[in-house]
C-alpha cells in the first residue's frame, strides 16, 4: 500500500493529470472513476489504483485490477485526483494510437470530424462522445486543439476516447487532401456558406471541418474544403458553440445515412 | 471613483455574482465584457461599473454608458469580476420578466424547450443560445436548472438570455398540461421512445422536455409527454450531452418548419 505522499508513482499520476508534456512523454494518461476503469481495454492498461476504502466496498473490482493494482491510502488517494468528489479509483491507461488511414476505415462510407483549433476540452471532449453516437469514422485534430488525453476531455468522452479513432495531425491542410484522395468530400461550416447545411449530400465520403470557438476556421482551412455549408442562424445569434456545430452536422450526415 | 475595497457597491457586484440568493432578492445580475454591455437593453440596465483603463481605451463606450457609469480603480476591478482575465467593464442589469404566455408567441408556430433539471450552467447557457440560433420561441426551466443568471450562464449565453423568453416553473408538469392547453404538442427525448427524432412532425406547436444530465427525464415528467422520441446512438454511447441533444431536436424542428 502507497502512504507516503512523495511515493513516486503518485508523483507521476499528479503529473500525468496535470501536464501535457508528462502525458506526450509516458504515452499516458489517468482515466478517473469506475465506469471509465471499465472502459479502458485492458491492453492499454498500464496501471490501477484504489484507496483502501473503495477496495473494501468493491472487492470485485479490486480482483479485476488484476496485479496491476496498487491501494493508496485514503488520506492521500484525493491529492492525485482532478476531480473534487473522487470515486477512489485511477486507471493509467496508454494512448491509444490510430493513424490517417483508420479514420476511413469502418463498414460504411468514412464520416470524419476535423477540428481545427478547437480550445475548450469539454467541447472536444463532447465532441468525441456525439461523433460516437453519430457512427463517425475518426476525427482529425490540428495541434491547436485541446490536448485529447486531459482529464477534462477524458471525462466529457465518457470512455468514447477509447472508441472513436482520433489522430492529431500537424499538417491539417495536407491531412485533409490526403483525406481526398481516399475519395473523402469536405465540407466546412462556414457563415459564407451558399446551402444550408441539410441541402448537401452527406451519404458518400464525408468530412466536416470545424474552427476555433472565437475566430471560426481559419482562411486557409477553409480554401481546402470542396464546399462551404451553412448552419441558419436566427435572432441576433453570430455562430454556435463548437460542439453543438459539430453535432448537428454529424447527426444531419447520420440521417441521411439511414 | 471607486478606490476602496470595501466600497457597498463592489461588495454588491461580488455578492451579485456569486450567491443566487444575493441576485434573486435584488432582481439583477452581472455581466463581464464590452459585448454583453453591448447586448444590454438600456431599459433593464442598472447600473456600469469600468475600470480606469478601459475607461481611457474605450472613451466612445465610456459616453455609451452615460449617467450610470461608475469609474474603478485597476487594482480594484479583477477583485469584483468572475473570469481571469477581466475585459474592464461590468454591467449590472434587472432580470428580464416574462410569463408562460410568452413563450407561445412570436409570429410563427410556438416551439419551447423544456428543461427539468439541467444542472451544468455552460449546457443552460448554451442551450439558450442554441435555442435563439434554431428560433425557439421560449425556455421553461425547472426548479434543478442552474441559476439562469450565473456568471457561467450569461457567458455562454453570448446575450441570448434578453431575447429568449425564459420562465422557471415550480411545477413543471402543470406548466406542461397549461402549453397543451395553448395547443402545444409535448416530446421527451427518452431512450424508450419508438420512433427516432426525425421521425415525428413538429411543424405545429411543439415543446422538447429534456431531463437531467445524469439521470435523464423523471418518470413524472415521461408521462406529461404526449410522445416518446429517441435519438440514436451508434456504438457504446448510452446519452448525449444535455446541450446537444437539444440543439439536435429544435435544429430538426427549424429543418421541417423552412
Amino acid at each position: 500500500m502507497i502512504t507516503s505522499s512523495s511515493s513516486a508513482k503518485l508523483k507521476m499520476i499528479r503529473q500525468l493529470n496535470t501536464k501535457a508534456k508528462a502525458r506526450r512523454e509516458a504515452g499516458c494518461f489517468v482515466l478517473e472513476g469506475k465506469k471509465l476503469f471499465e472502459e479502458t481495454p485492458p491492453s492499454l492498461r498500464r496501471g490501477v489504483f484504489m484507496s483502501e476504502s473503495f477496495v473494501k466496498e468493491n472487492p470485485e473490482i479490486y480482483v479485476a485490477g488484476a496485479c496491476d493494482t496498487e491501494i493508496v491510502a485514503d488520506r492521500l488517494f484525493a491529492s492525485v485526483c482532478d476531480t473534487k468528489t473522487p470515486q477512489g479509483i485511477l486507471t493509467v491507461a496508454a494512448f491509444p494510437k490510430w493513424n490517417l488511414a483508420d479514420l476511413t476505415e469502418g463498414p460504411g462510407e468514412p464520416l470524419i470530424l476535423v477540428l481545427e483549433s478547437v480550445q475548450d476540452p469539454g467541447n472536444v471532449g463532447t465532441i468525441i462522445r456525439t461523433g460516437e453516437g453519430a457512427g463517425v469514422t475518426g476525427i482529425l485534430l490540428g495541434e491547436g486543439c485541446a490536448d485529447l488525453y486531459s482529464p477534462k476531455v477524458i471525462r466529457a468522452t465518457m470512455g468514447s476516447i477509447f472508441r472513436v479513432p482520433t489522430v492529431r495531425a500537424a499538417d491539417l491542410s495536407a491531412a485533409i487532401r490526403k483525406l481526398g484522395a481516399y475519395g473523402v468530400r469536405s465540407f466546412a461550416a462556414h457563415l459564407d456558406g451558399k446551402n444550408e447545411y441539410t441541402e448537401e449530400d452527406y451519404r458518400k465520403g464525408t468530412a466536416f471541418l470545424i474552427g476555433n470557438e472565437g475566430n471560426g476556421l481559419s482562411d486557409e482551412l477553409t480554401d481546402e474544403a470542396d464546399c462551404l455549408i451553412r448552419i441558419p442562424m436566427e435572432g441576433c445569434v453570430e455562430s454556435l458553440n463548437a460542439s453543438v456545430a459539430a453535432s448537428l452536422l454529424m447527426y444531419e450526415a447520420r440521417r441521411q445515412r439511414h
